[in-house]
């Protein structure tokens, strides 16, 4: 994720707080992954990057063997997405290293990051982002390791140079993978219906396993660092699958710690060098922190970090709050220049939307009250602005929002998770703005997850399925390993920042398939569990899949 | 240097002499370095370079207090050639990193390293020599250090990026400097006759100092090994100089370690990662080899090193000699393919220059047989050479070469440094040549070099000096630090490697000046050893000049 910059509101730390996030840092799993094999790309417009890998003439085995010189290149590929740290054997190939040798090493998310020149890309945020590295070698053989983390499936090897007089091999290729959650780590086993809800769902875990390290990152390629939106939906995806609850409990008390003078909480905190919050503020993601508590407490039945965050949980709603007229109890967007976010679509009107997720959140406020056992602070508001909502309804039985009677996915999704209004309104509502032609359709994965879950909340399973099936089905088609940040039916090379280059391609807010099809979907997909799977076993499945389809 | 492939030959390994060698290995001085300005560079039709560095606004002291963001840059001027290893504390400016920084770090031995690109270099050696860095910084504050080691005096920043929400700053930028000789070290005070001479003494010394590391290396940047005709050089210079003879004799073993089975030996050898020869054979650098030791014995005294490598001495000749016409006893280079060097000069016809090499070594072979008492092997070949070189003096009374009668320096140098002919007959042919205009001048150091060394072995030492004023003065007065691989003085990016960016400006074989004017000329630029002088004071004298000129 990317922001808006925000006026700066001083924090009033508590460190209590941060002490108890501290003291629940994981000790992160490591294991070692090789490449499986060699892979050459080749044109094809029928696959969605427009290029298709198949296996090299040479094994993977022969990869010691083989001597590359200048202008030589090659990619590997390990079959399945990893966030970790790459170390190989450089050796010298002729009578003499008589000059260093320059590598470059591009990690790659997708066939587009190692088919595509990483020169001269023109994107908004930093380049420093992109995925590949100029290393030296002066002498051989050297055991090579770098220092930086990676997060990848595919390493495309250049050699820039070595000399005339020697070429250069490389062996023991190997990634230490790194992520709070080890490969003996134990979750259901589900036999679906089909073999591509399995993938989904497989693709919905290795997504939430590769940004789950010292916090639930947004993306371990890119910003990796803890977003209050990602954490929510990975917290969801997290329930259904790893249960990992310690990790959400550091993640929830890293934000309380940074909490800001006028209560509001930052919609993004740095861990390191040191606990510290970004600059960024979203409404919709710190109201969101009332219900992010309340799942935590209800998943994990720690009603006592419940009793602590209540403070917290009461301030996060203020801000939001500020902007119900109270004499409409309409949500006004424009009552501040704060940033709504609900999702990227640069034309959405959001006065609906926010109004649906106030809703969403003081409701969830008054269920923590009830099981801290003490009274709802929000029942009179929330009841007012569920009376409101009623006119996002329009006469033809779409959400509309704004003066311009925006229809959009976005008012349609936030409406009816807040159901505030009698169900059999907002079935018909909702599946009327997603059929309507003119509706504003989602740019992100967080915005389809929402409508997916506003499809579930009113009884639609079916036309959640359709659209999992095709949105992150279409992922899995295109050859993801994880769910993306951005994902364009049309365009492999959409990017929200001016080049796909810089995208994400294992991006938190799109791992949440499992969360519904391992909950609310589960018998609408005839989803069995069989017993239990460990995450290695997970990711061997996948690589014999993954590098077997072209072979 | 590089060089021409060879046929190769096995090696005969004396793993005695190669333990010999290891247990001189030196521990290595270190010091630190901080930079001592901001420099910008303009361009300056009147500055060889076309450039002239002056002071930023910025004093260096302001540094820390600076902030680069995208597409900032700047030059740090240490204000003194080293060898070593670059630190520095990276900070970041900004309410948070939410971005890695890139940075591409350029190490300038001279002023157009640090001011052309250094990106589609064209160049027939390897482009990995280039000196630039590009290293990507996650977290800040950072104390990053780079492992590899570099050879500048002037260091280029270029943020490429950071992000629109921080910048960064540098702070602790300093230079872990290296070399077999301390800063403590002390060597003879001269104090010379003018300031251009005490300058170009003190280039001598410090590309001498900075070449001397676990071996006399040809250039710290490039190629950082051990070649035996660069080695002669140095072992002379250091002589004169900073008198470590246990680097010579290190070095001196390491060759003698790697003879081959035919009693050759290799131009240059490997130290790491094991000592090992290179496939590069030069029929002149062998046959030197008997000098380099007879210069070590009569400098150190060590005859029991003389006596261990006797045999050593008596083969390397052999192959030269096979180059002997029995019947004519010349020298005639077309009897092998093998490659006789001389100087890079293309059209250099290289029989007349052999035969005075040959002459030269096999003298040596002798000098050192009487001073162990042995009989001397080349007394009679010596003589049939010498008498046989008087064909060499044309009937107007130069040097010639070949069936084209070519005249050159390297022919006149080389004939005169055998004492092959009467001292007059030598003279008289030497000035001829020289003031020839048809003459093949040299195109390297090493060569200009052997000139200057004939002119003073005749006595012509106002000759000498214009030389040396000219040549080595020219590269002070262009603003040298130490002495360079290459000068042209009408062509400042002159380079044998097809693009200047690829030339070492530390350069071993054109460290001789000081052998000459604190040897035979010293009388004759009336320079007076006046005490005794530390490397370390020498350094800071260079500094105090180097950062002043400007200013």
């Amino acid at each position: 994720m990317a922001s808006i910059a925000e006026e700066i509101i001083p924090t009033a730390w508590n460190r209590d707080f941060e002490k108890i996030s501290d003291h629940l840092a994981p000790s992160l799993a490591r294991w070692n992954r090789s490449p499986q094999r060699l892979v050459t790309f080749e044109a094809d417009q029928a696959a969605y990057f427009g290029v298709r890998a198949s296996p090299d003439n040479n094994g993977i085995d022969r990869l010691p063997s083989l001597a590359w010189g200048k202008g030589d290149e090659f990619v590997l590929d390990f079959g399945v997405h990893m966030v970790g740290y790459l170390s190989f054997k450089l050796n010298c190939v002729g009578a003499n290293m008589d000059a260093p040798c320059r590598l470059r090493l591009t990690f790659g998310e997708s066939p587009l990051d190692v088919t595509m020149p990483m020169d001269n890309v023109e994107t908004w945020i930093s380049t420093a982002w992109l995925p590949d590295e100029v290393i030296n070698i002066d002498m051989c053989p050297e055991a090579v390791s770098l220092p930086r983390r990676y997060s990848f499936r595919f390493l495309r090897v250049q050699v820039v140079d070595t000399s005339p007089k020697f070429k250069v091999a490389f062996s023991d290729v190997e990634c230490e993978c790194v992520s709070a959650i080890s490969q003996a780590h134990e979750l259901d086993a589900v036999a679906f219906s089909s073999p591509l809800l399995r993938d989904i769902d497989h693709c919905s875990i290795s997504t939430l396993r590769d940004c789950m390290q010292t916090v639930f990152e947004d993306g371990p390629r890119r910003d990796r660092r803890l977003w209050s939106g990602d954490l929510r939906l990975q917290a969801l995806a997290n329930y259904s699958t790893l249960r990992d609850f310690n990790l959400v409990k550091r993640c929830i008390f890293q934000f309380a710690a940074v909490i800001r003078e006028d209560g509001s909480l930052p919609a993004c905190v740095f861990e390191k060098p040191k606990l510290s919050p970004s600059s960024d503020y979203i409404v919709d993601y710190d109201a969101l922190f009332a219900s992010i508590v309340l799942d935590y407490v209800v998943e994990s039945g720690d009603v006592s970090a419940g009793e602590m965050l209540w403070p917290t949980v009461l301030s996060c709603v203020k801000r939001s709050l500020a902007h119900v007229n109270p004499e409409t109890n309409l949500f006004e967007v424009n009552r501040s220049e704060q940033w709504k976010f609900l999702d990227w679509a640069p034309t959405l009107d959001k006065n609906a939307g926010s109004h649906g997720v106030l809703i969403y959140c003081l409701k969830a406020v008054n269920k923590l009250a009830t099981i801290l056992e003490k009274e709802a602070p929000h029942l009179d508001t929330v009841e007012k602005m569920a009376k409101a909502a009623r006119q996002f309804v329009s006469k033809d039985n779409v959400f509309i929002s704004g003066t311009e009677n925006q229809i959009s996915y976005a008012s349609a999704a936030w409406l009816v998770l807040a159901e505030a209004l009698p169900e059999d309104v907002a079935r018909s509502a909702l599946l009327n703005t997603i059929s309507h032609a003119d509706a504003v359709k989602p740019l992100t994965p967080y915005l389809w997850h929402h409508v997916c879950d506003a499809l579930v909340t009113v009884g639609c399973y079916d036309e959640c399925l359709k659209i999992i099936n095709d949105y992150w089905g279409g992922m899995v088609r295109a050859g993801a390993d994880t769910f993306w940040e951005c994902y364009d039916p049309q365009d492999a090379r959409a990017s929200p920042y001016g080049d796909v280059r810089n995208n994400s391609f294992c991006h938190a807010w799109s791992c949440t398939p499992t969360y519904l099809l391992r909950g609310k979907l589960l018998d609408a997909v005839s989803g069995k569990v069989t017993g239990k799977v460990t995450m290695g076993e997970l990711d061997e499945q996948w690589i014999q899949r993954s590098v077997g389809q072209n072979e």
